[in-house]
């Protein structure tokens, strides 16, 4: 029932957006100055939720974020990001240039500053220059416009390689109801950059509390369930704003009408994260049956997802179960070997205690595929699954994180 | 006082050992045999202790030492391992084998099967050959010499690119206590290779629960301190043997007499596996100060350890203080970045919540030593602290791990 539709975080009613060059990013010769301001506008102070990083060295803007957010009760006029600087370890002189960026974009698109959501992304240590952020969010007011999401998705990149953005619209009986979002991605190719932040937005009417609950459900599942060097950086946030626009009114946080449509987006987003994370070049479902608990489900999940072993492996092309039992064995899930299996596609390679070598050939042509699944069953009978997305490993990850200074 | 002295783990009385070439590793042309049958017998059943991987992925060598020590109280005779098979993932025929090795070791040396340790380690997923085994424990049984120590070390060695032996002595007013050692390091350069082996032998007079104690403080902070890639296998074993033939009783686990040649001997090993971890080119002491517990001690030691960002980094020779306190920061240790510091070596680049960046030059030069010490205080004002140790992390690694099969 869901469709694709155009338009990223301005898909559906009720917002608009601008991405512009204010000179933060550094330009490279010859082209036009790179974009690195965006600005997402609801027409009004709509309910708006986030969820920031666990890194408790937070950056300047998640701390301004996380308080307004808590002044206003979960609402939100705009979310003004700049990219090229993250705004962390910069001290007090950090957070005052946090408020700052807040303070002359809810003067730009009339309301309070706490009306206003921050986000940085860049280089890690050096203070945010405000004028030219400040001039930066005049032009993009002025340029704001109902199909302005595409813009803004290229305004928020750093190192990725391509931008991200969807949408997608579900009919419902009542109506439809349009969630867009843009990310952008686990690049680090340069020197501390502060990594993931993701904006969805939706028309659907939902109270704060509803949304907040929304998010954090959908997150769990999409941007939380990726990783690509398991590292997490001090920037790390998701913004959700909910227009209301369509008239549909969400009471309940796992609603399908809501839900399934920000999975659908936030999923796809998160997939594209993987997907330019650093020399990657392949996609990897990592699906964990037969787990005692949704917790074990989700250990063994995330330890085979961050193995370096198991990367590498797919990297190489491998169907190497031997990685992928010790990984599970090893992440503190309850791990039956004798009742354990591990599949690549569908192409059992372990099970009852002994692998299945004949089928390695076959298991072969599994691995050298750009997207794969690789499924492991934990053995001990329990009813519970996780599923996480990861890339593999590659000599050119380690060359792009040792060597930029060469 | 702690005198190295030669020998390895027959550098204490009581003990011999031998190392001879069975036919389970593979000949490469030309040169001799690989040995690949260790064997380290006591002269009497003595006391023994052990640990052993916490991979629920456990091999059958594994499951039949704990039932051995288990069913002697902590006695035993002998070790008899085997290189180039380690018997993991065998199924019911790998438990046979292992038990047929103790029962082959025991008819051997003159002892009850129960009172034989077993060990192997190499490709999992292949069975065991108990025939070439069982000659080689027969070859190794007439070999057996009170100066076996560095012949065995090098019979346990898989893909380790050196061999690790050590043995320290210390004057005491009763006496001489001496404690010998020898390990197999962390390469898993060929496919499924499982990995660490260790052995501690002494000739302190100790009863066993005392000696099962007094390992696990000494293994807690040598050979679980260390990291190469975060993995843990399927066979980890360290094994203790007390002959008591200084006569010199301990009957205190914490007794400095016996700790510090074991942390001596023990901690000289497990750095001897960093160093020959794969692709490593560098020995990192990783050191957190400041901790508000030791627990968040070593929570922040080890995932900084284990950072590829942070590994890269180290490769790299960049003193990149912002994946320090990211790391740090996303452990789950409690962490306060404005009073946290970071230091390479002497050279603090980090405190207050900003960079020195004046000083990069200065702990770049730090950077490029093959050896380095990296300390990152979490800023609570805690006193707890704590120390690993780790490799950086090169594009040889993924090499390795990636394309053995090519």
């Amino acid at each position: 029932m869901i469709r694709s539709v155009a338009g990223g975080v301005t898909a559906p009613r009720g917002f608009r957006a601008a991405g512009v060059a204010c000179g933060i990013k550094k330009q490279r010769s010859g082209g036009d100055p790179p974009l690195d301001l965006a600005l997402l506008v609801a027409d009004e102070v709509v309910p708006a939720a986030a969820v920031f990083t666990t890194n408790r060295a937070v950056a300047a803007p998640v701390l301004v974020s996380r308080d307004h957010l808590s002044a206003t009760g979960g609402r939100a006029r705009a979310v003004v990001t700049n990219s090229g600087c993250a705004n962390a370890a910069t001290g007090s002189a950090g957070l005052e240039a946090a408020r700052a960026m807040a303070a002359a974009t809810a003067a730009a698109v009339g309301c309070r500053p706490e009306e206003v959501l921050v986000a940085s992304t860049g280089v890690i240590g050096v203070q945010l220059d405000v004028d030219k952020v400040r001039r930066g969010i005049a032009a993009a007011t002025a340029e704001l416009a109902p199909d302005g999401g595409e813009r803004a998705s290229l305004a928020i990149m750093t190192t990725d390689t391509f931008p991200k953005s969807c949408a997608a619209a579900l009919d419902t009986p009542a109506g439809t109801i349009t969630v867009g979002g843009m990310t952008k991605g686990a690049g680090m190719i340069e020197p501390r950059m502060a990594t993931m932040l993701g904006y969805l937005t939706t028309d659907a009417r939902v109270e704060p509390p509803v949304l907040a609950a929304a998010l954090r459900y959908v997150v769990d599942r999409t941007f939380n369930a990726i990783t690509v060097d398991g590292e997490c950086s001090t920037n790390d946030t998701v913004f959700v704003m909910a227009s209301g626009a369509s008239g549909i009114e969400i009471t309940d946080p796992t609603d399908p009408r809501l839900i399934e449509p920000l999975i659908h987006v936030a999923g796809h987003l998160a997939r594209e994260i993987v997907r330019g994370g650093e020399g990657a070049t392949k996609l990897v479902t990592v699906r964990i049956t037969g787990a005692a608990s949704p917790a074990d489900a989700w250990l063994a999940a995330r330890t085979i997802a961050n193995s370096p072993l198991v990367k590498t492996a797919v990297h190489g092309g491998d169907p190497n179960w031997g990685r992928l039992i010790a990984a599970a064995g090893r992440s503190g899930a309850d791990f039956v070997l004798e009742h354990a299996s591990v599949s690549v596609g569908d192409v059992e390679v372990f099970a009852n205690g002994t692998p299945h070598d004949e089928r390695t050939p076959e298991a072969e042509r599994v691995m050298q595929q750009a997207e794969l699944t690789i499924t492991v069953d934990l053995g001990t009978g329990g009813p519970h699954e996780a599923t996480m997305w990861t890339c593999d490993f590659s000599a050119e990850y380690v060359k792009i994180n040792a060597e930029y200074r060469t």
